[in-house]
């Protein structure tokens, strides 16, 4: 989406350890026009699934993904983060392993709100190993769930979460696609096509495990 | 604000130790429409102040302060929480300690993104020892920026955070301002008036400290 990109090549800054810095427009300050951009995209794209609810993982999604919901007039769910491993009846969990931060965390939803009926449209800012995103397909599978469709923001496509995604046949619409950057440069490199399946789009009902 | 207050009865529930437990429409799955009508009260009492930006704390009033940056028009800013201690020149940073979570945390936003610029407007889903919007407050202070006016969602009236900022000469405007639970009966009591400012409306730069 050539918006995010012309604003990731503006505004996006490349920090060492492959991390690109984008709290100007989308995980600190929220660019909220780009967004409502963005989230308009997506509903080109997946409006005509039957969608009834937006899934996304606390906390720098959030406000991306509500306008997402916003945009399909469907409730917004965000699953919380938890640090202790304590185990009850009420929610789905999973766990995630961050790169990033170096530990493992458990993101759960309350059953009550993510139920065999919902039809669930996934939203996050990043993919890169794919863990956070994984964990999240996880809730939806234990919910029994459907899952319409996962969009993403940015993409890192030089990581392997993408396509070990797309290799259990996920359906991900990325809005950027980034192949490679350079830390010394601050250089960003596109994508040339957009990559969304690696199979021809399925929709996945309790495929997991 | 009507809607809010009859939302909270009938989807609220009260649970041991003062927590209200509003996961079904606020802070977990999050009622995008209602969000919106609140949005639209918060823009009827603030809309004529020069409002550059909305401030809000991750996680859970993010989505909220999404929607309400969207109809003020101006972006969203949200203050991160960090565990660590570490000092950095780059970001404003204050100190809160959570009761409900019986831990100290930090937030910090990045100075790039909060300058003395800035007319600002916080925005917070929760309002009762007040220590997470002091903090709030506090940034928008070392930034020099002008807080132009508070947000609060739900005010739990018997704790002292509100009156205690209210003392301090911050206009408040909370859409639901409780006054008492029972977690026996799962009963909530509204505020008969709405409590906003304790003095006359003022706006305040540099008075922190």
């Amino acid at each position: 989406m050539k918006a995010l990109e012309e604003k990731i090549l503006t505004e996006g800054r490349v920090l060492p350890g492959n991390i690109l810095l984008v709290d100007a427009f989308l995980n600190q300050q929220v660019d909220i026009d780009l967004m409502k951009q963005m989230a308009e995209e997506w509903h080109s794209y997946f409006g005509e699934r039957p969608i009834t609810k937006i899934l996304t993982l606390e906390a720098s999604g959030i406000a991306l993904a509500a306008l997402v919901a916003e945009r399909f007039g469907v409730p917004l769910l965000f699953a919380k983060k938890y640090e202790s491993h304590n185990i009850t009846g009420e929610r789905h969990q999973s766990i995630v392993h961050s790169y990033t931060k170096q530990k493992t965390y458990k993101i759960a939803v309350s059953k009550r709100l993510l139920t065999s009926e919902d039809h669930v449209l996934i939203i996050d800012d990043f993919l890169a190993n794919g863990c956070a995103l994984q964990a999240l397909v996880d809730l939806v599978t234990h919910a029994g769930a459907m899952l319409e469709g996962i969009g993403i923001a940015i993409e890192k496509t030089f990581q392997p979460g993408g396509q070990n995604l797309r290799e259990r046949g996920y359906e991900i619409y990325a809005l950027a696609q980034i192949k490679a950057f350079d830390e010394e440069t601050n250089d960003v490199v596109f994508e040339p096509e957009p990559i969304i399946s690696i199979f021809s789009p399925e929709r996945h009902k309790d495929q997991h495990g």
